[in-house]
């Protein structure tokens, strides 16, 4: 079993080494995987539709500690999750409650004590991962959550028709999965429009595209080019399911 | 006992997985934690105060590797100290000396033996990582280090009224400890002046503030915004305490 | 034995965390090194460069997984290359061929059985990081792999007289080995010429150099300052020998 860590800290920033360094404290010898750390900065909608995607590429029985988190040192409540076989701890802000839309069985608690030194800004550190270390070690449930029926903040987990993500390369991913367009659609993002192709070198170099992309969301790319400088995209930007190319 | 490695070779470089190549070899089987690797790019006097900051995070029995190091390959020492129940690896230029005026126990080694094939300008691979290794292997002290009574180069201890580091999210932080500005302080940076706030959502969007952050320092951040954008900071700027808002 | 990470996935993005995931579950216990994750992306001659010079810096016995791979998802081969006691798994489309080409022993294996449900654009996690778990965990050959007499696509191993690499310093590194050039030669690069120095303060703050770098390769530096920008280099640019300083 592993801490697989989701977070908007920054892979290159201060924040992460701090967690490694809690985590090696309350469960050491447990491996840590940086799934990603440049979520969407402080945007918890489509970072909760790319944990949802992120989610089913690992497999059951690990620990996910999600963190996007504006609200930090407010109201917001803290939550634990069991969903489908896979524990999350992160804010309860609506960032777990896609994959929780999406998944069969599902258990949820609030986090109720928090440690006496906590800082006002840095919960990632100070609270949520010495709950992942509890879990991970099966100190858990234990007397610093109550069960709860259900989230305080929840989003729709129906698919998100808006650029959620754009990778190093330019490819912009949506908050769409693969399953709901047929291939022959034509998707609208920006003032563009782009058909499908299958792999990057089905299009000439320099030309954008639709596919399914590896973690199973429609995703606009460019052979061999940078699609969100090509099409001018952004995250948040609205994409469109506009024709079907031929029908 | 983990190594705690913490530079400015960058995170997204070719240097820091070659360090880890060399703690493994030296190392097996110990952890290896990233703090940070993208310290102020060959600033040795704001690393060496935001390392005394983190430092205070992390808990005592581990193995600093430390290197901001812009004169490698000249005539600078390069240092072994133990600090309050930590180690250290690193140049001696300054980037430890932060830490040690803020210890209480102090012992200094000065590096005397070079490896035969040292490169001249990556002493964190070829001089540091095999120390640290040495050090946390439990060979050490060894017969290529002596005792000496201080470190070559020291900067001052005392709080510095500078930007020392701009994190991602565009928050400035400094080297003044929360503990030297009263609550009701109103800061000065660049050409604006900010009032404290405790947590990001007390001010409106938009609006900067500072507040003590979550490494003890105090930073000007803005909420839902980015500071050092918004007030046009960089690192090295001056802060002031310009005013107490009500006394 | 450790598992060696060489690509351009970005090691801020999403997809480095997903290889670690599929190694944990196939290669669980093993230590895994990010050696670089930010090659020059799509730029398969400048990484078979890169990769060879880095190569030299890690031990006999350790697995490449060594990704690359803008043809991803079309007919380019897959293979597995034993060379000098180090293992490479990778596309088969020029990158390991020039640590090939500079090798003594070398044996080469084509990847002939795919995963059912591999993705057609991330082969690095659905490909070869289950080979590279499978080569380190001594499952290797296996069914999946038939021996060839070599590799499918071979880039010259010569030096390569470009800049091949530029560090976040701002560093040129050319895939020029330092055994090819006079110290006392200058070289040409961009419009500027730069003469050589054994360490960056042997020259003025500003002032560009060339010196043999930590790798072995010719690479052009400033003095604490951002050569490349200084000299407006890019990765593919020329550079030449223009003239012996002295002779």
């Amino acid at each position: 079993m592993a801490i697989i860590l989701f977070s908007d800290f920054g892979a290159h920033d201060l924040y992460v080494g701090q967690v490694h360094v809690v985590l090696d404290r309350y469960a050491p010898g447990v491996r840590v995987i940086d799934l990603l750390h440049d979520a969407p900065s402080l945007n918890v909608r489509a970072s909760a539709h790319l944990l949802a995607a992120l989610v089913r590429q690992v497999p059951r029985g690990h620990v996910f500690m999600a963190v996007v988190d504006p609200g930090v040192g407010t109201e917001r409540k803290a939550a634990v999750m069991r969903a489908d076989g896979r524990t999350f701890v992160g804010p309860d802000n609506g960032l777990l409650s896609v994959v929780a839309a999406r998944s069969t069985t599902r258990q949820y608690w609030q986090i109720v004590s928090h440690p006496p030194d906590i800082s006002a800004s840095f919960h990632g550190r100070d609270l949520f991962a010495p709950m992942a270390a509890a879990v991970v070690t099966d100190d858990f449930p234990n007397e610093r959550v109550k069960a709860v029926p259900d989230l305080a903040v929840t989003l729709p987990g129906d698919d998100l028709a808006e650029i959620i993500y754009i990778d190093h390369y330019g490819n912009a991913m949506t908050g769409l999965r693969g399953s709901a367009l047929p291939a022959d659609a034509t998707i609208g993002a920006g003032a563009s429009k782009v058909a499908h192709a299958r792999v990057f070198d089905e299009v000439p170099a320099g030309t954008a595209f639709w596919y399914v992309n590896s973690i199973g969301l429609v995703e606009i790319a460019a052979n061999r080019a940078n699609a969100a400088a090509l099409l001018a995209l952004a995250i948040g930007d609205a994409v469109q399911c506009v024709a079907r190319t031929q029908s």
